[in-house]
């Protein structure tokens, strides 16, 4: 090894050269503060103290299949043995990266046959609006190029990505495409609704924001609108039923494209390969992905577009000034595509529709508890809302940070979970049996209680 | 293998699936006009017809030790056997990002000691620009945000990297970010100097065009300049001696921030880890690399911060509100420690030194050929730009592509080369021996010859 740190206090001395991701840096400068991960195994990660913890977050919403599956390490290195690395730029490519983007136009929903590999899902979606916008310059339609995106969205860490993610997410941070960008309203009922609306009414209030939005940008100003199924590191909020449905036809019927972002819910953490059309009915114009994709063992996204868009940028005159160089990576490639052979050979998305349902209802279950306000999610990909008081559904303050303190507790407990401010998230591996689910339950009961008493303190 | 495609006609079929960067799609329509690379070892690679072609582009500018390293395979494998991936977000850290990160803070000049990791030299760019914004924020200067770049510079393909590419990069394409960039002179004497002038005259209108930009726009609203220590996918184009020196000492005496975009020039290509400090002399407040961090085996960049812009993004109340899932991926990082441990052990850079000088007067030497109006470059980073009429100074048509021609004619010769508009690029393997080298400027010198020939009937 060329990093044989073996202790904690190796690995935290080198450590602090490392920026961490969404992080009080300066909280972390405590050695403490920080759990250095060392090894991992199915549905567990292991400590450099040596605790075994449940992934309770799949890594980061990605590891799928769970860890240490030796057939995708496997791919990797008989790929790396036989080509390390070439570009699929210009005129070249390779088998692995083809056979990929083959693989990906065949469990697509419809005309979504073209793919664009990246490495991260905030690149694939800074992409997608590079490539629609190149569509309507192409169109001769160079004003159509404002987004819609929503309150309580995340969609990446680039400039442009950032500017589509909700506003919380960049305060004291620039975005540099502001004026692109319109935020429609959060879609969560238990947070923007009026007390004793149905979910059908709030739906027509969304749709309201959505036709308003159009009318007063003007369609032929507006290039997309970029959603997630579900929203992920926003605090997963679900729309009402119904709503992507009724979004997609206001798209289309305004020649405006729909854009998903599916990076998180994509491969199986739904139940399905792609959550658009088999969970929510309907069909974008792009779908991006990432994270599920190779079950994070490599970096890989993917925009996969539909072919009526690429057959405007790939017509006679339109060049395509766009690449990254580890487009298509042929080691990240392998990984897909072993990733996905364990998918269906395993039928992971089936068995997602069974254990999810399973584990959904666990974390339902945990609603009688006197702080949990709301727990939302579906099947893998659940939240958990902690409030003050449920009568008057009064919340915790910001700094109150309930869900850092339950994350703590859990985390004592053999459970790693998310905290973000005042919730938790919970986005384990997608192959957590009923026994692995009602010791997550448990010990997620047993956390929020000690929480509860430190708040009585 | 899961992708067992054994015919250039299997590979191709699927390929037409899959997205090329950088290239005019519909060109690509027709299969014969993709090469396959299935194979790659040493100084070559070998496509799906079974050529085997020296790499003369080193992948993408990035396989600086050479294809094939057993030990850099042989740690990404161990390491995805003991840790497939976690993050690096929130509290989270693991052994392999930890020392990459350390072993980079001691590599990086002075008090560049601070590492983020992502996966692509476009990230790199995008990522250093959001941390110097949020970093003028937490130090009450919101205004202070625009970014010097440079006409024939290239930063990348997320909407902000475009926006400070030079704009021919973003034809028919949008950057999304315009208005924050300013596009300096190109500091390439051959394409902007007058005639007659000297180095040192031409190095002072670049002095004074910075100056006037910096006195029009005002300091108190620039962040920082960014620029490759030689621009890379402009061209190959290299300032005047002493350029780098002069613009960091006004940048520093105006409070702004100097990048040095070191994506193709770190790890070696010029003879040095880093190029900034060792072969320009001066010391940058970030340095963002990719490509030779890996020797392109595994996607991961860096942007390596000042420990006094740290400082400031890191003190008590400021949040580090930035992250991409595959942040510091253990893979990535254990091939990246890997990677430099052979830079290390055989000396490549001091290699460099000396058969990069051997491969640059190679070059040079094609100079005598009719059509040879520059040669440019240093080390194993070169360019050759192809001319009509050398007396003259008259230029090719774009559409000649000329680059293009000698580009196939060396292809069929068994060496694959860069073609860019009337240009080629040389970014090979730094692995090359005076015969390898020699059979290079063979071919080259054959290709152009017969490019001469086409060009006559």
């Amino acid at each position: 090894m060329t990093h044989p740190l073996k202790t904690t206090d190796d690995i935290l001395t080198k450590d602090a050269h490392l920026i961490q991701s969404f992080a009080n840096l300066d909280a972390l400068k405590q050695n403490d503060a920080r759990t250095a991960i060392v090894g991992a195994e199915g549905i567990h990660v292991t400590d450099s103290e040596g605790n075994k913890l449940i992934d309770g977050i799949g890594g980061l919403w990605c590891v799928n299949v769970g860890h240490g599956r030796r057939e995708i390490i496997d791919a990797i290195t008989e790929q790396l043995n036989t080509l390390d690395y070439y570009s699929t730029f210009y005129n070249f490519t390779h088998p692995a990266a083809a056979a990929l983007a083959d693989k990906l136009a065949s469990l697509a929903p419809g005309n979504l046959n073209r793919v664009y590999f990246g490495n991260s899902g905030s690149v694939a979606n800074d992409s997608a609006i590079r490539m629609l916008h190149h569509y309507n310059n192409r169109l001769g339609r160079p004003n159509k190029k404002k987004i819609l995106s929503r309150m309580g969205a995340y969609h990446g860490s680039t400039h442009l990505a950032m500017a589509m993610t909700t506003p919380g997410y960049s305060e004291e941070w620039d975005t540099a495409a502001d004026g692109l960008v319109h935020h429609l309203m959060e879609p969560c009922a238990y947070h923007q609704a009026e007390p004793g609306m149905s979910d059908a009414e709030f739906l027509d209030v969304l749709v309201e924001d959505m036709e308003k939005a159009i009318h007063d940008i003007g369609a032929e100003n507006i290039a997309c609108f970029i959603a997630e199924p579900i929203m992920g590191a926003g605090g997963v909020l679900v729309a009402p039923d119904g709503y992507h449905k009724r979004m997609r036809e206001i798209t289309a019927a305004n020649d405006i494209k729909y854009i998903a972002d599916e990076v998180v819910t994509a491969f199986g953490r739904l139940g399905a390969m792609f959550a658009s059309e088999d969970v929510f009915g309907m069909q974008p114009d792009i779908i991006n992905t990432a994270k599920g994709l190779t079950s994070g063992y490599q970096p890989l996204s993917a925009t996969i577009i539909s072919d009526e868009i690429y057959d405007v940028i790939s017509e006679p005159g339109a060049m395509f000034l766009h690449g990254m160089t580890y487009s298509g990576h042929p080691a990240a490639a392998a990984a897909g595509l072993a990733n996905i052979e364990i998918l269906e050979r395993e039928d992971i998305p089936g068995q997602v529709q069974v254990t999810g349902k399973i584990f959904e209802n666990a974390l339902r279950g945990l609603g009688d508890l006197d702080i949990v306000g709301d727990v939302r999610g579906s099947h893998f990909m659940m939240g958990l809302e902690f409030i003050k008081d449920k009568s008057t559904k009064t919340a915790f303050d910001a700094d109150d940070n309930v869900g850092g303190k339950v994350a703590k507790h859990a985390q004592d407990r053999g459970l790693i979970a998310r905290a973000l401010g005042n919730s938790l998230i919970l986005s384990p591996t997608l192959i957590l049996d009923a026994d692995n689910i009602a010791s997550i339950e448990a010990i997620l009961r047993d956390s929020i209680s000690a929480t509860m008493d430190d708040l009585k303190a």
